[in-house]
């Protein structure tokens, strides 16, 4: 542990992967493309999945669990669908020692059959809205693994939900948007813009697909989760049908959405710097470590010291905190061990901390005495419960503002294509753009960029296509993306 | 819904299907051998997983996950590993549309690819113990499926330990036992039997493998969880060796241990009786359904009703209640669907109970009003919320006496190998065993019980084999088992 990390500055992608190792989030597997999710990296995703789950469970969904294996003839059975997955599949052809007779996928993701069995399941109109999510494994075959991003095998949730009406449906997609995007502002303090996909960014199969772009430390974007209109599409496909009150057959609306351990990446990426992971209060595995500072050959003094951590820790009901009694590593060692790990806050505590009964606060997000603050405060020992809390909400506000600054500090709104080019290459371009497909794709030809989202929030007005100057009258977001 | 469900006495595999499709806790899913675990399924389930996870965390071990694909050559390292797995394995040969160089098997359990990634991880003394669990999804090909109890892709937690010495992994794997023990009792209300399984019914793998043996309401046996010792086997194979203190390199000892959606199925079958499932209120999705009875065509009463109900629902913190205010449908329809789903706890409310202050309470462990109590009592409607809790707990503990008394009643203490033969059709023999597997081997042959475990807590002295008569130290458990 504690090989030197590379500066951001000078190699991103590295930083990343030596970060994620160092802090022993995940690791590679074996099989290429696959990952191994560490304990204090699962343990990251555990609150994530909590914090997700009570806001789905909250609106009425309930989880439920479907199989691993698709049959091959269900991928094929919508035409967009299998266009965009069967690159992709992992298909497994022996099973008991037998060669199979039809060929199963190892499901990419699982509208397919989740459809076949919502149209057993659905008859009438009283057993809509069917509201289901699964916490599952899937694969998409994947030759350029990077740790969280892309890997071949992925963690994530996966909603899936049918509904009697198209504008129920729609409001079902648009209320998950809302639950993902307070997800990532309030609990990962990620500022996200919610929008629209373009067509031909959406998911293979939906009517329209909407997504959370998120600004990484790099300046480039990344969708950080989506909600799908599926229209008819898969109830056609699969021929989920119900009874309408009148006694006539209808089709199903259908949606689904999903969140993935992508996020992790996204947290790591958006809030991380050269010493390495820095968590956000609410989601850190560990928001607070204590380390007794104990001078050696002096057991009086450690003593002292240890009794008064004890003292300290009953006092913090609440707070997710770890003692680091190594005595026989530095401070210094053991500092970086936890600011390398992200761990908002440190409490500093050493024989002369007790003499004035005070102890040291020192804040993950402003290492050393920068800042507004300062990173380091002395607090009275007495107040260290309230202290800690209230720190750790700062620390969570700051976080989210810092992000948010960033973000807006690279995001341009350029007037001309010339100037549109350069500026994507630094962040976020807001720009005009009149809708055609052909703009879009000569904006990736020429700059690597994507439209990462229309956005929900949109300026009055009109305006003119960045690239085309056609009457336009949505704004876009462009960026280079993960 | 509400198809008749066969009774057990008539047909126990069918009726054992029947209930888990009409309840709606799983179903089949497309592909052969393959379950849906539905809503009101996947509910139980997650509140046996947040039991074991609390007990597993509490005791010091961490959650991660592991890859779902392991290399083909990763199996065959163990020996009797792969003799154990391969006629079960699920093969994926393709993926990204080109045949892979090695075929890669979908996990049916995961020793080989942890103590792979341990071996990277652990280096020296001060790594261990490496205390690590995950809950995922395991394939084994399976062609005579039942829901729950054998399908081709299940559900579970498996734990992986490595430790410095044998006797801290022995402890590890005792300990394990105790808290699958403690969760069967004290959670699921079922009275399991913690044993050793014998050399021929072990894990592929193990040196000792370590069980929680249930009684069904069939009188056969089911193996509910199990705690691997596995000596240094999948240390060899796998390399997972630490630096001690004296600067030598030893191999781990390592441990597994696992419990799966078949809990599930022992809990059906442990308390289901002919009208449906009877869950223990410790894990019911549902602990209390208010079924308020309202007259057609008087909106007063109706209101005054509802209004009551409301009342009692502020009163019933921490208690998972369900308001059955389907209106249309008759209270009796409402009773029969609560009750096929085991409920364990229904009021009802009705005008006439209104006007003497007062709702029935009705148990669903015992239904009517049969048993020593009555099955319904009438209670003041103030005091609801404190007889509620009171009655849960009454359930809870009446289901385990209920179990342990319906166990006890069909074990058996046959002196002959004749009287033997006999009753280990009708439920559980206790025979004193020389340990000798021709013996083991013979009983299967003659009567297709197997020994489901040597119980931990043994009787005093010794005995003679109830197989050959040769002197025996030891009581087995033989039964006829899932």
């Amino acid at each position: 542990m504690f090989n030197k990390i590379v500066p951001r500055s000078e190699d991103y992608a590295k930083w990343y992967t030596q970060v994620i190792r160092q802090a022993e989030m995940a690791d590679y597997a074996p099989v290429r493309g696959c990952m191994v999710v560490r304990p204090y990296g699962f343990a990251l995703w555990e609150n994530v999945k909590e914090q997700l789950d009570s806001r789905f469970k909250a609106t009425g969904h309930q989880n439920a669990a479907f199989p691993l294996f698709i049959p091959m003839s269900f991928i094929e059975k919508e035409a967009e669908h299998v266009e965009g997955f069967k690159p992709e599949l992992a298909v497994v052809t022996h099973g008991g020692g037998k060669k199979l007779d039809e060929p199963l996928v190892v499901r990419p993701t699982s509208e397919t059959i989740i459809g076949y069995m919502y149209s057993q399941w659905i008859q009438s109109y009283r057993d809509l809205p069917v509201l289901i999510n699964q916490w599952a494994n899937v694969v998409r075959w994947e030759l350029r693994p990077r740790l969280f991003l892309r890997t071949m095998e992925f963690f994530w949730q996966e909603g899936h939900t049918a509904h009697a009406t198209h504008a129920e449906a729609k409001e079902e997609t648009l209320r998950i948007l809302d639950i993902y995007t307070d997800f990532a502002v309030n609990e990962a303090a990620i500022p996200v813009i919610p929008g629209r996909k373009s067509e031909s960014e959406k998911f293979p199969g939906a009517l329209t697909s909407y997504t959370i772009e998120a600004m990484m430390g790099d300046k480039r974007g990344l969708q950080a989760g989506t909600s799908h209109d599926l229209g008819q599409n898969f109830a056609k496909a699969f021929d989920i049908q119900y009874l309408d009150a009148n006694q006539k057959q209808q089709h199903c609306w259908t949606t689904s959405w999903g969140v993935s351990t992508r996020m992790i990446g996204a947290i790591i990426m958006a809030h991380g710097d050269d010493q390495g992971l820095v968590l956000p209060p609410r989601l850190a595995p560990t928001q607070l470590v204590i380390v007794p500072i104990t001078p050696k050959n002096r057991e009086d003094d450690k003593q002292a010291v240890m009794d008064a951590v004890a003292k300290i820790c009953e006092t913090l009901d609440g707070v997710r905190y770890h003692v680091d009694d190594r005595h026989d590593y530095s401070p210094g060692w053991r500092f970086n061990e936890w600011e390398l790990k992200g761990v908002p806050l440190r409490i500093e505590i050493g024989p002369r901390d007790l003499q004035k009964d005070q102890v040291v606060l020192a804040r993950r997000d402003i290492l050393g005495r920068d800042g507004p603050r300062g990173g380091k405060t002395f607090v009275a020992i007495d107040n260290v419960a309230n202290e800690v809390k209230q720190m750790l909400d700062t620390i969570q506000a700051d976080m989210l503002k810092r992000a948010t600054a960033f973000r807006d500090a690279n995001t341009f709104e350029p007037t001309s294509y010339e100037a549109f080019q350069e500026v994507v290459e630094e962040g976020f371009a807001r720009a005009w753009w009149c809708g055609d497909e052909a703009c879009e794709a000569k904006v990736k030809e020429d700059t690597q960029a994507t439209i990462r989202c229309v956005p929900i929030a949109q300026p009055d007005g009109a305006g003119h296509c960045i690239v085309c100057g056609a009457a336009a009258e949505e704004i876009a977001i462009f960026a280079r993306a993960y």
